[in-house]
């Protein structure tokens, strides 16, 4: 065995000490533990001492970047055109990586995005494009080349040879009480991103009752934080602070949220989803540094973002054209009042849809594709007595009760005056 | 496979979040540490959030109980009389374990001393006793209970089922830089000697370079932090913060300070050797609440002491009249000059005798019986030209320039205004 250049002891006591991390005991630490030269119990101590002590800008760098180092990176330089990718903290409803990249694309951005499947309330792009019959996440890089090249966008899933220490770190941070740790969370979805090969990011942080951020101050620091390292290793890095006390559109599910997704990519739907869309396009437009070539409110109504949408899945297996699946049962929740719908808690609702069996408790859970709930009036809408507020859908008619009682406290009806306050769409831009 | 009570990760997150552990949450993390339920990273992370949070006296003293109750405990009280003991925190020269547990029992304790071995610069008492031809550490508790009942006084090896869960957390603490922890030493110290079953208890907490603790602060921190957990647990408890810049005595090694200690139970031997002894053999009597039947400082002199040395070694198999293992090779460095000792520094000096053999670096190193440290004049000693300063004892003669390097910045000669100051023998008292 060749000697070490370090004790892991003594690493993890320089964190501990609140002393600075060298960049080579970070390359080190992070890639003996990948060797298991550094046992689990001294990452998590090591983990914890950082949830703990915090990380300074270059030391969180290096931690990223040895995450980087782990594994393979991927390069989109012979496309021969700038790449832009968005990634968003989770949410509600938040379907906009859909449009999104096809819209990206209609405006003469390549968009190469690795995505990920959901855990919790909040829901996964690739749970949600599954849904899709014959549509597939997994693709060799040569696939995800061609599909990339041929429609301008791609989505899939990041190959197991990315950031590996990060897929790690993460399972271990789960056990440990150490997921809530800015840095840490930072490093994980930064090292993905930038091993991912894209040129510029766009950050889509979200801030509410069914965010992993509950406050705006969170999401900022979390925002520049990602932000900083983005800069430091090359990538031109925005975010933008967003709404997530409401859930975004009127559905939450997997095919749901693919059947919203098209009405929006059809010059329809929800306009918070086309507003966001349309927002965030915009921000990774400047974060590469190019003109769009057309307005992207356009590219909603004349087609071209709808063609992409067609072409990215077809060119992934995808039935296009194919219904998307229904759940096998449907419960209405009706008004019993005339009024306003004064409440709307984005965390009750995903909770509700999660019960549903749209999202997963353990990632080696399967989700139901028809599962969801739609909410037919939004927050400030008027209501009337007998009308529906949600559809419930789902395959197991059981698990209507527990989605129910999740819903209870989520929303009221009452008078105009007593309509909650609801955070801006937009609430911050950090760049 | 039963419901637990709790979740590691949820436990874990209470005590990052400086909030209180309650007694069950407590009770059920190591236990279930112990059935292999919770994971070596879910300890390290919860022993990196201990020594960065803390723990208050509640906590500390219900985490010490589950220790304590992670294996089994001895019970004394079929002896019918009162039972104290002395616990210290480690030192270079420190053998004062060998004449005071004879020296309590000819003045009307039973002193019931389960004790380690050494690692580092400081020596284990075991291995001291273990220099003795014959003499076993290893007895059961029957056998345990006999010495104690004959002689007063019983010293041996700690069994493998006292405390498990601190035998196995220290482990894992050691590689995971979370030993610097005064609730963890605190628990790890405290554990032993409560499930020891002794009634009272006497604390010697060292003080200065060759101890563990080396400010005065730190040092009552731990007295403090440890004689609330002992009366939390019923066990009448004392400390003494003692001094460790300098080493104690004469010699540092294990037949040497076996030979050392012998001197003390005749009534001679270095005065601060016999001094520290007496004063802690007192502090046990007024912890215990009884009376001594007869003056400790006369228990030395009228062979009382030493006549319940002779009975316990003989008891545990030690030739008590056969010579004492000699290294060797020995190495006597002489003062160049006229003057006096101005500098004498203990770390030095306990590096010295580790690097001569009488040391271990690993649990698992064997240590040289004859092997250690003499030195002739002490701090403050007036000294001739020519005259020896120390001799070096090892069987290996290639172990002398490592020694003599780890001495040379350890000591000095000078005119008398250079003496360095010391700490006074005995600092303070905790109670």
């Amino acid at each position: 065995m060749a000697a070490e250049l370090f004790s892991a002891a003594q690493v993890i006591a320089i964190k501990r000490d609140k002393l600075e991390l060298s960049e080579p005991a970070i390359k080190w630490f992070v890639d003996a533990y990948v060797r298991g030269v550094v046992a689990e119990e001294q990452m998590a101590a090591m983990a914890m001492a950082i949830l703990l002590n915090g990380m300074n800008p270059t030391e969180l760098s290096n931690w990223t970047k040895a995450y980087i180092d782990s594994g393979t990176t991927m390069n989109w330089s012979a496309l021969g055109r700038p790449t832009a990718d968005k990634h968003s903290t989770g949410g509600v409803g938040d379907k906009i990586t859909l449009p999104l990249v096809c819209v990206a694309a209609a405006c003469g951005l390549y968009v190469p995005q690795l995505s990920g499947r959901g855990l919790g309330h909040t829901g996964g792009t690739l749970d949600k494009l599954e849904s899709i019959p014959g549509w597939r996440a997994s693709l060799s890089e040569t696939e995800m080349f061609e599909v990339l090249q041929n429609t301008g966008a791609v989505i899939c899933a990041a190959n197991e040879t990315l950031a590996p220490a990060d897929r790690r770190i993460y399972a271990l941070r789960d056990v440990t009480a150490t997921v809530e740790s800015i840095p840490l969370i930072s490093a994980s979805i930064m090292s993905k991103k930038i091993a991912e090969g894209t040129g510029a990011l766009v950050l889509d942080v979200k801030v509410g009752s069914g965010a992993f951020m509950k406050t705006t101050q969170q999401a900022r620091e979390l925002a520049q934080t990602m932000v900083a390292i983005g800069k430091n290793a090359g990538v031109a890095t925005r975010a933008l602070l967003t709404a997530m006390d409401v859930p975004l559109g009127r559905s939450a599910g997997n095919a749901l949220e693919v059947a919203e997704s098209v009405e929006v990519l059809a010059g329809g739907g929800p306009s918070d989803v086309a507003e966001l869309t349309v927002r965030l396009v915009q921000e990774m437009f400047e974060a590469a540094g190019v003109m769009p070539t057309k307005d992207p409110v356009s590219a909603l109504t004349d087609g071209s973002a709808m063609d992409v949408w067609r072409n990215m899945i077809v060119a992934q297996g995808g039935q296009v054209d194919a219904p998307l699946p229904r759940a096998k049962h449907t419960h209405i929740i009706r008004s019993t009042e005339d009024g306003y719908l004064t409440k709307l808690d984005a965390l009750s609702v995903g909770i509700a849809s999660w019960r549903l069996g749209a999202g997963r408790a353990r990632k080696e859970d399967l989700v139901q594709a028809g599962a969801g709930i739609q909410w037919h009036a939004t927050l400030g809408d008027s209501v009337k007595a007998g009308s529906p507020l949600f559809t419930l859908h789902t395959d197991d008619e059981d698990r209507f009760a527990g989605a129910v009682e999740a819903l209870t406290d989520g929303y009221a009806i009452g008078p105009e005056n007593e309509i909650s306050d609801r955070l801006p769409l937009i609430i911050e831009r950090i760049q």
